[in-house]
């Protein structure tokens, strides 16, 4: 599971501001990194004319944009989705993922505070905070860094979330959800699985097996 | 598997027009539509100076902004993807994917011809041509339509991909290829699969399971 780390804090607190800052001190120490910005206003991606714009407004519920660099994609949704579900679903290939926003979702969280802007913190340590990005100094039993500490940070987010990281070999999903698995599942599950795909004609060395099982 | 049909033709002969007529008349009758537009140049999708715009700017892999309504990714990618690729990764929730572009990949392809442009076919019945779509008749074994006839397009689509489609209940893929299941094999790895995940803690009533594995 690639580990999330929330950027939260009110609006115009500068949360953007320290995300540019947390993400190249992460790529400059070879992770790859993800963002998710929450936007409950709706957004305005496409531009009006290009090809791309002209399938959604033809009234496509998904358009994607595939270039040998690049690719973009678009689609309708019909909820507000959660951090973790935007991860396992759209979300492959990074190491670590950054949000802006999204205070409300369980995951840990570095808040920005501006004393100029703001006159309280949003979290308490029970919100599963992290860090506090301030330029004023708090103690509240989590660490406080400054605005411009992005070093401080992904020190602290590499040692909590990406040092020793191994990717598990099973990954099992049940009604959405991640299920965690001990070494021993993990490994009759491998066998059981390995065992029953490896009989199928043209699947005797499978390597890579993904299993999606729905009901009706 | 999410069935694909491509559009194809030489750059300017109405590709996307055509798209502009299909997605409507698919919509129409009740079938969610995704496309996938091929663009070699690259793109430039968001505007400069909105915060998922400085995201990617700082250095993100990766982009997601989610809302209640629409979702959007930009993502970095190694190669130039396949179709069936660019399907297994990144589209769900639809019935039929219709793709601009994409003439080199074995989907089914309708070729839009407009005889002010073209002077020959780039497709030949071999190349898994469904159908033309052209200001002129062709008589190559493959159904011709009027550039405009997008019911007569949709009503062959239809006939060949989306009637009396059920999907299925077990999706397995192995080393990224989709494998194709009988009856019997699917109802066994459902007993399988099934028995050994709901003796796990919390999953005593799995409606959707998915399993990924990894060989390191």
């Amino acid at each position: 599971m690639i580990p999330i780390v929330s950027i939260v804090g009110t609006s115009d607190s500068g949360k953007t501001t320290l995300i540019e800052k947390l993400v190249p001190e992460l790529v400059r120490r070879g992770y790859r990194v993800a963002t998710i910005k929450h936007d409950v206003h709706g957004f305005d991606m496409d531009r009006e004319g290009k090809d791309s714009w002209r399938h959604k407004q033809a009234g496509a519920h998904t358009v994607v944009i595939s270039s040998p660099q690049k690719l973009a994609l678009i689609r309708n949704v019909d909820h507000d989705a959660e951090l973790a579900e935007l991860r396992d679903k759209y979300i492959q290939d990074v190491d670590i993922i950054l949000s802006e926003g999204f205070k409300r979702n369980p995951q840990p969280k570095i808040e920005v505070y501006r004393k100029e802007k703001n006159r309280e913190l949003l979290c308490t340590k029970e919100d599963n905070l992290l860090a506090i990005a301030a330029n004023e100094p708090f103690h509240i039993g989590v660490p406080c860094f400054g605005l411009d500490d992005a070093r401080g940070m992904v020190e602290l987010i590499e040692e909590k979330f990406l040092k020793g990281r191994k990717s598990s070999q099973v990954q099992l999903k049940v009604n959405g959800r991640d299920v965690p698995l001990s070494s021993f599942v993990q490994k009759s599950m491998i066998g059981t699985v390995r065992g029953m795909v490896s009989a199928l004609k043209g699947c005797e060395s499978p390597q890579r097996i993904e299993i999606r099982i729905m009901e009706d």
